[in-house]
């Protein structure tokens, strides 16, 4: 994927303008990807992008990474790139060109020691977070995000397809999720970035990781899988498998109010609606169904360069969904100590409606056992 | 390996004493797994520490994390575990109890959204980094740390050991990087952190990554490889192949005399000795080589928790090596469009001198190609 480095920096130049902010600094993280195309490594040497919010912007980095920077998409596209040395003062080298600022804006994620070392070096400015001027970029997605994005589902849709390999009665959550993990990077992408594997009652712990816990037949096994591929993009979906049998009537009932809440919300949500609105038309499904008390987080969030940011699926969250936003919509229902369930997709706004990457059955398969 | 949370808990209590900071704020990472055992995931929702300089810590987390955080070898060694819902301002039920405090440092890595939302809440606190105070416990290891460390030595020397499988002419170092990339994690790492294949002219960029270079016959190529394994700890080696044939005599002279700078620079380190003169005696011996131009980086780096960390072995740190220090020493010598090489062995300072923990072959080893 080509990133349009000139275009981005134009659009937060003229968002920093709007703003009254007169420049930007990113560190290395996926704000840094997404302005730059550079998938700088986050080092204790400071390498970081400098927008003015009018003029060219620069990269600093140290003159280690000087041979890797040069080869990134912002380089390549003609931004200047400053060095320094082992023994230079970093933040002095990068910023000085912007000291006389009023208001700096830094990455969301930019480490409070760099925070606290410039406001000491640089104590008239007034030093902000973007706010939602990054967000507002990043999670309306480009065709060229989306298709990346469709690549990464596609991904993690075929380790799901795979999952009669790894479910088996007598195995351990850690086993399954380390064979699990590699058939994430086998099935093409660079990195898996989490495998949850919540097998009876973990799964009624919504963010249960793994454990020693042995599966056994006629358990429900919630299966949350996700990774990054080459290009910086994530998958993340979650299905719910019995292993060895159908489950208990009780199970599919339980299940089924699931099965419509999610489906519900995918029909539901379109480019005008809020992304609270969303979240509300399958909590109350749930909680019709009496099982509102046990639906305990969100319904979803944004996914792009990173696995969770903008847009949050949740009460409170207000915002107008637009064509190109990219989200989870995630129901779960979570029964302490007994079992739980959470079916989640990926979508991408449309015209008109979504587009949901992820394509896997989302019935509560039976896996052999 | 069992975390003595109560013992790092009264180290940092008295530290933040001895220093006039009334508490700390951690946030996932490196520091709070040292501080809770708790490898807390990095998520938008905030999972933070609070150590008051005097009187009990607790740990506050998102209401969905609950479950998690209480089985951290903090919670199950009594530390109380405070939650805030979806829709709570976690910042204020996370700190409030500390909110006539004068002084408050946070982690290092704490993001900056974090800090200006805690320097708007409570803009009478001076807020701080803890400085060296969490480098300086960190950076000291001790024995149950030193056996983590030596436990991912052993197994990226087993990488290592293996590169006869890995590096054959014709194979193009992304190739070979993914094949090693899944065999840092079956030799005992939960994941592949970094890989570096440098060959022919790419061994000369120190920070080269891999790309679709393809390795020849003659080539030497730098390999850079690590992992983080079950307990948090991390692995770093680096060792220089020939492939296919021995290499050209000057080759095997510019090797020597890095190999003979970096078995220098272990003898010497031991306790009593500054970070920076085990830097100058290996950059002395490849100057009075004529080859110190060529020496573009420091010496090492710390490791523990984090692959870099406290101490850095660099000019300019007068830190006085003591006795369970863990850092590497990495000398690297890179001809500019031409070739490169470094040795990089993690060591920990004894009592009277360093255990070297990989102990893999330092020659310029040929590999069959």
């Amino acid at each position: 994927m080509t990133v349009d480095v000139a275009s981005r920096i134009q659009r937060v130049q003229r968002a920093l303008t709007a703003a009254g902010i007169d420049g930007l600094m990113v560190t290395p993280g996926a704000d840094l990807r997404y302005l730059t195309g550079y998938d700088a490594k986050a080092l204790e040497r400071l390498t970081a992008l400098v927008v003015p919010a009018a003029g060219e912007p620069w990269l600093a980095v140290p003159e280690l990474e000087l041979a890797e920077a040069q080869r990134s998409p912002a380089a390549l596209s003609g931004m200047e790139v400053l060095t320094h040395g082992e023994t230079d003062d970093p933040y002095t080298v990068a910023f000085a060109p912007l000291r006389r600022a009023a208001t700096v804006a830094v990455d969301d994620h930019m480490w409070a020691q760099r925070v606290f070392a410039l406001q000491d070096l640089f104590p008239d400015i007034r030093w902000r977070t973007p706010g939602r001027l990054l967000a507002d970029l990043r999670m309306r997605k480009g065709p060229d995000e989306v298709a990346s994005l469709r690549h990464a589902a596609a991904a993690i849709d075929r380790v799901h397809r795979r999952m009669g390999e790894f479910l088996t009665a007598g195995r351990s959550e850690r086993q399954i999720a380390a064979a699990i993990a590699a058939a994430i990077v086998d099935e093409g992408h660079v990195r898996a970035d989490f495998v949850i594997v919540g097998s009876g009652p973990n799964g009624a712990s919504p963010h249960h990781s793994v454990s020693d816990r042995l599966l056994q037949p006629g358990d429900c096994v919630v299966v949350d899988i996700g990774g990054t591929t080459i290009d910086g993009y994530c998958s993340d979906s979650t299905r719910t498998y019995a292993v060895g049998a159908a489950p208990a009537e009780e199970v599919a009932e339980f299940y089924a109010v699931l099965h419509e809440a999610q489906h519900t919300q995918c029909d539901y949500a379109k480019p005008g609606v809020t992304a609270e609105s969303v979240d509300r038309i399958g909590r109350k499904l749930i909680s019709d169904a009496g099982l509102g008390q046990f639906f305990v987080h969100r319904t979803g969030h944004g996914i792009g360069l990173e696995t969770h940011e903008e847009p949050y699926i949740v009460e409170g969250n207000t915002l107008v969904l637009e064509p190109g936003m990219a989200f989870s919509i995630e129901p779960g229902i979570y029964l302490p100590g007994r079992y739980g369930a959470r079916i989640e997709d990926i979508v991408v706004t449309t015209q008109d409606g979504i587009e949901r990457l992820n394509t896997t059955s989302r019935e509560l398969t039976v896996v052999d056992g």
